[in-house]
């Protein structure tokens, strides 16, 4: 294309100067003119903003104009594109998008709790000024699963989506097994390596990558964003024995969210589960995350890359300005945000047998009480094991037929009952993906 | 999206009604209103096109006009899109295509010999007219590799493409081992399964595969398509003992393809290589296609999915369909054909371990000569193996040291000297990915 039919830059603003701000800073640094010859057109930075001007930072940001306040920087007049990476989902990453989108601006944002609790808000705002609102950035970091299912599966009815989406609890799971040890010693160790948010809950929790899932089921199915509808369970009950018992039998734990549609809603559920070893999810090491799409026509696709950091999430955010400077502005979540279904929100209903990890009271008939409990619920024994123990508790492990959620917490609200347990037992679905 | 502010549909022309065609078909019937809800414009066909129009089809096409001549379908006023699912780097689909780009309608292409024969002349009798040119379906199938490189990850310098993009030989060689039986037998399974092409030496060796390789590196590197100078070597040498002596070392055997700009220039290497077996590579199984791409933000990404069949390539198809319905129209190798880069053809140089499998006569000093040839050729030797054997021919299996493929020619071009081989060696590299 000859410098004289391009159009004028594609000026950004960048709020937010952590990891992830100044590896934009680094891309538009290095590849101004390959993503110009991609593109068509340039690409570069007028302003950012932080909340501390005077850090030493791994990038020259002095060419740039500087605001302290992420709104006014959203509302300068030489900012086409503003681009949120102070994260958060309220205050001031919130205040900034939304003034923004207001003026019409397109935005940027890697911030999936925002999104998660105010998508259907802000994607209205923005299609009522015009506006583009768009976060490839904000789920699995480098890999492209926003535009996988927005684009390139729009052909598709998307039948379910399944994912590895926190890379610091695919890590501590990872560690614990390779290393033999204590839950309490690798969150430690994530600790001390700054692997884990300022609040590790939002990590180990499941909080982070229950917002990522909610992105990901409104873009699969259709649906408004409905976090607070999505079952959390953290992996901070998850034991070295509980990855040794699993691995025994062929499979490994991994924090898993899982998305589809049945005739009872939409199922959202972000828990630690088994996988076959040899399905590609139990095959991720360390913090990769890994996304499994199924679609009527194209079968399933697997997306794995890195889920966090400078670069990758860095390249996600790209994957959004240079489709705003090529004119592609699409939809939030792949459809106008006024066509988005209310979503029917239904606990995960699919069968599939389930791992239960309990301590009982040592003396005869505990574990009859136990198998009783689970029969009355109607849930049918595959496996049942007593382990070694020296004193007066008995770990048991038991995996079942295939059963539901539902009967599997009416088994255990009837373990209750037996008085033979000791604290409550760890229930974990097996999941064939 | 108010009916009110649709725009008018688009119309497609298909032309070719096998298997993908078809897909095609059953999708825009099965999914008109979802599409329409993710593009906001209805996709309908208006016309058809195919050999034979009385042939049993398992879709309904009967409310579509018919034509017997491409050409003359690409050129009918009612299509928008033309759809070019004939095959063939010459002839009909050759014509229809460029008699539609001449008009100025938006082609899309699962035909990979055509791009790799004439992707740069289409592409810029494309630009010429205004018209799009896609060809997301032409590269492992369901796999959305091409957006993810011409998109996704834009605002990164891309530094490899590998893959696994020939569904056919992976289930071969993955049937192989598992069943434990010889090339032969399977190549004659896969025969009667109808897995091969018509000529079976497009699938073997590694043609299809290499037009496929030639299009990714296009897009990865802003180059020409030069499918000329894509090194090709094909399966049908390799044997069962090369998968299981392979095995033995914690290595598969893959036909895999490999992209990437050095120095030296661009290397296109398609060809058997051992991987890892923890590699995401080693681990596909049957007919499924793979992608690694590798960028300087990114890291490394992977995609699986199946790279052939009638919903998966329909899929692909749908997503360029998509695309345009949408207005989104970009350039054929994701940017316009006249910046692409003349390719300087590089011999695959980075040193890599090899394998050579070869057949010795079984007297004293044939493995010394061997041995003595590879050091003058500056090739070291990591392990040597000579197998139990019953007759007077020695079978011995050989792992060198990082070296580079003009080494290892080099080696075996001596080895020829030595006078104590039967045929020629089997020489694989050993790939890091």
């Amino acid at each position: 294309m000859s410098q004289a039919s391009r159009p004028a830059p594609l000026r950004l603003g960048i709020a937010g100067l952590g990891t992830v701000g100044i590896g934009v800073v680094k891309i538009v640094q290095a590849h101004a003119d390959l993503m110009a010859r991609r593109t068509g057109r340039m690409v570069e930075i007028t302003a950012v903003s932080a909340r501390n001007r005077n850090r030493n930072r791994s990038a020259d940001i002095s060419a740039y104009a500087w605001e302290d306040d992420a709104t006014a920087l959203a509302q300068r007049d030489d900012v086409d594109v503003f681009i949120e990476l102070i994260g958060g989902h309220d205050g001031p990453a919130k205040a900034a998008v939304e003034a923004a989108l207001r003026l019409g601006k397109d935005v940027i944002t890697a911030n999936k709790a925002l999104l998660a609790h105010h998508g259907q808000a802000l994607a209205e705002l923005a299609e009522a000024n015009g506006a583009a609102l768009r976060f490839e950035a904000a789920v699995a970091g480098g890999i492209p699963v926003i535009k996988a299912l927005t684009e390139s599966l729009a052909g598709n009815a998307i039948t379910r989506v399944t994912g590895v989406m926190n890379g610091t609890c695919n890590y501590i799971l990872t560690r614990m097994e390779s290393a033999g040890l204590s839950y309490e010693t690798v969150f430690s160790e994530a600790e001390q390596l700054g692997y884990l948010e300022a609040d590790p809950t939002l990590d180990v929790g499941g909080i982070d990558a229950g917002h990522k899932l909610a992105l990901l089921a409104s873009c699969a199915f259709g649906t408004r964003v409905d976090f607070a509808s999505v079952e959390l369970q953290g992996i901070e009950r998850i034991t070295i024995e509980d990855i040794r018992h699993a691995g025994d039998m062929g499979f490994r734990i991994k924090l898993l969210g899982i998305a589809q549609v049945t005739g009872r809603g939409l199922e959202q559920r972000m828990a630690p589960c088994l996988v076959p070893m040899d399905s590609p999810l139990a095959q991720l090491p360390g913090a990769m995350n890994m996304m499994v799409i199924e679609g009527d026509s194209v079968g399933q696709i697997v997306l794995r890359g890195s889920g966090a950091g400078e670069g990758p999430t860095a390249s996600a955010v790209m994957s959004d300005v240079l489709d705003i400077a090529r004119g592609t502005r699409g939809s939030t979540f792949g459809q106008p945000a006024a066509s988005l279904a209310e979503a029917i929100p239904a606990r995960a209903a699919s069968p599939t047998p389930w791992y239960l990890r309990m301590t009982l009271i040592d003396k005869p008939g505990a574990l009859a009480k136990v198998a009783t409990a689970l029969g009355e619920a109607g849930v049918s024994i595959d496996r049942m094991r007593q382990y070694d123990h020296t004193d007066s508790f008995a770990p048991v492990l038991i995996v079942t037929h295939s059963t539901t959620q539902d009967s599997i917490e009416h088994a255990i609200g009837r373990f209750a009952l037996t008085g033979v347990l000791v604290g409550e037992p760890v229930a974990l679905a097996i999941a064939a993906v």
